[in-house]
């Protein structure tokens, strides 16, 4: 499987004009190499030439793990020969950069949403002025499609999801806070076999702001309150969001819960290969808009998922370019209404030639679940 | 407290010589705005200029948070008037960076440890070519030094990094898993007020790698185990590092072992104003060279610590600063014998005028504690 994501991203590589790609700490490397490991002041590339060489530079305190990498990909045919330059703390990293990088030119496929000024300047500095270009565009196209392996961890995170979607509403009642309930279920997900979560459970006049985070007060009947959960298993991530009414709501909110039920599900259902993502956004935002809601939904329906809980491909007006099967996304569409209350309902699905499956299964419309 | 950090930075701001600063999400824009928000593929700033003028650049969804900090650095008597400039998913964020960074000029001071391509080529595009320098030297002078209720939050972080260590005591045992372990540690933490932790209890052989993370395999008498564990409460981390013997180590391991205990213990009582972080690397280096084990000590001996769990100031040969009254960072020599096992032994100090002292106080040799 390693083998087959060097061959391809050989075959990228050389399909473009540049010198060779440069991966930061995080899912590309990860997805490349194996490696876990953090962005931090110690500066780490994966340098992949388009003439077949490549190379780790990165702090010495990491080198066993580097060798260690460069022996396993050795032993499952790779076809590049991974050398590692590395530095201590003392000498810090401009030499391993120099060396590492003696003989480029031309233009650098660099990773736009992770490398920093500091690895920016240490390139300059050891190659002088290069042009360079978006290495998400190349990579994308590798990771975009997931392969059978990657899916049924997809899988296994999204029963997690589900499975704290359910948590959630057997612990959600007046009287109680949303912090404690939080920390219950991130508990009980680890226990179950995340290897790492990411929740915000919002309540009362929060769930309004979209990226609210987990609410401090008090729950009280009338409340809406939305549970979005991640759950990362092997590496990839689920994505999950509920909604749930505690006790009697407002009939305002009740309509824009509703409705928000009504437009996620049309677009999951109406989702079909060839579809671009600014479609799949319209068959969400069309329902709601027809509401008079369309300036509450004041986010995207969706994003890709995978290694990462926010990649290609974005469900969203500007992306014209066709979904490809085998691609996994969320479908999210949500109404917010400032100090009164907001509904989110998001499901993650992957693109098979029939239509969007669902890989999140809990049920949707929870709104007299609780009362 | 807000206040005065705005006016420190002001201050900083006019003895340079840049137009202003730009922070990204992270700790300096939690410092400057208490704003708590992860890096994402949507663009965010926090501009500052030196000119008195400042602004958000964000996505819509987080605008309404921007208005409110503005609002609340109003009421708190800020010298600045935030604005903010804000775009949705599908105008995407070039139009906002362009009238948030309309008329600039000059050098302006970027985060190099986290500004990414995305930001500087949206900035580009805005203002065209610009020079810059790091904006950590500027917010470094500013955070480096902790008032008293960083310092409250730092010790309760570190209270609980007492805790997990003596969890960590009572739990390793021949036989069991250490990631089992981990997580039991880590829930405990958080039923305790963690607001985060992240933990490696490495195990074996895995003790040799510096940053080995938890180990999988099964715990057997005569294994050496470390646990490296941070805790966060309201933003602020501590960092420990304690070391066991499971049952009966060899000699060689024994060895480096109280070597190192010695080494941390005289780098922590010899610490004094004054001193450059160059000097305190020294005090630990010089005890585990005069061993004969100068080359097993990898890493510097400590970092920098606070809202970061590697910030300024760092405790390493490169650092010819004096290390402020003040100013908190750990204390961490090691000992590393590839194939064989580790030692590590970590505290957290603050530096006051008669010397270093210790936020976490657990035992540090606990060389015959599990036999």
């Amino acid at each position: 499987m390693i083998k087959a994501r060097w061959e391809q991203l050989a075959e990228a590589l050389k399909g473009s004009s540049v010198s060779g790609i440069v991966l930061m700490p995080g899912p590309n490397m990860f997805y490349m190499a194996g490696l876990s490991m953090g962005l931090s002041e110690r500066p780490t590339l994966l340098v992949v030439c388009s003439d077949g060489k490549a190379c780790f530079v990165m702090p010495k305190l990491e080198r066993q793990k580097g060798e260690m990498i460069s022996q396993r990909l050795k032993n499952e045919g790779v076809n590049f020969d991974v050398a590692v330059y590395s530095y201590t703390d003392e000498e810090g990293p401009g030499k391993a950069f120099n060396e590492a990088l003696k003989s480029p030119s031309g233009t650098w496929a660099l990773e736009y949403r992770s490398l920093r000024m500091l690895e920016y300047s240490l390139m300059k500095r050891a190659m002088g002025d290069f042009s360079w270009v978006d290495a998400g565009e190349i990579m994308k196209e590798l990771r975009m499609v997931k392969d059978q392996d990657e899916l049924s961890s997809m899988q296994e995170a999204a029963r997690l999801a589900d499975l704290g979607a359910d948590l959630a509403k057997k612990m959600l009642a007046p009287g109680k806070r949303a912090s404690e309930i939080a920390l219950e279920i991130e508990g009980q997900l680890k226990l179950q076999g995340a290897q790492a979560v990411g929740m915000s459970l919002a309540t009362g006049v929060d769930t309004a702001i979209p990226h609210a985070g987990t609410s401090s007060s008090i729950i009280e009947s009338g409340d809406l309150a939305w549970l979005d959960l991640c759950a990362n298993v092997n590496g990839y991530w689920s994505d999950i969001t509920r909604t749930y009414a505690i006790g009697k709501i407002s009939n305002e909110l009740r309509k824009i819960y509703e409705i928000v039920v009504e437009a996620q599900e049309h677009a999951r259902m109406n989702t079909k290969p060839g579809m671009s993502g600014a479609e799949v956004d319209a068959l969400a935002r069309d329902v709601i808009a027809s509401y008079g809601y369309g300036d509450r939904f004041i986010h995207r329906t969706g994003h890709g998922l995978g290694l990462e809980i926010h990649e290609e491909p974005y469900v969203v007006a500007s992306n014209k370019t066709p979904l490809p099967v085998g691609s996994t996304f969320t479908i999210e569409p949500g109404i917010y209404l400032p100090g009164k209350g907001g509904v989110r309902v998001e499901d993650d699905v992957v693109l098979t030639p029939s239509g969007a499956r669902s890989l999140t299964c809990y049920p949707r419309n929870l709104l007299d679940e609780l009362r």
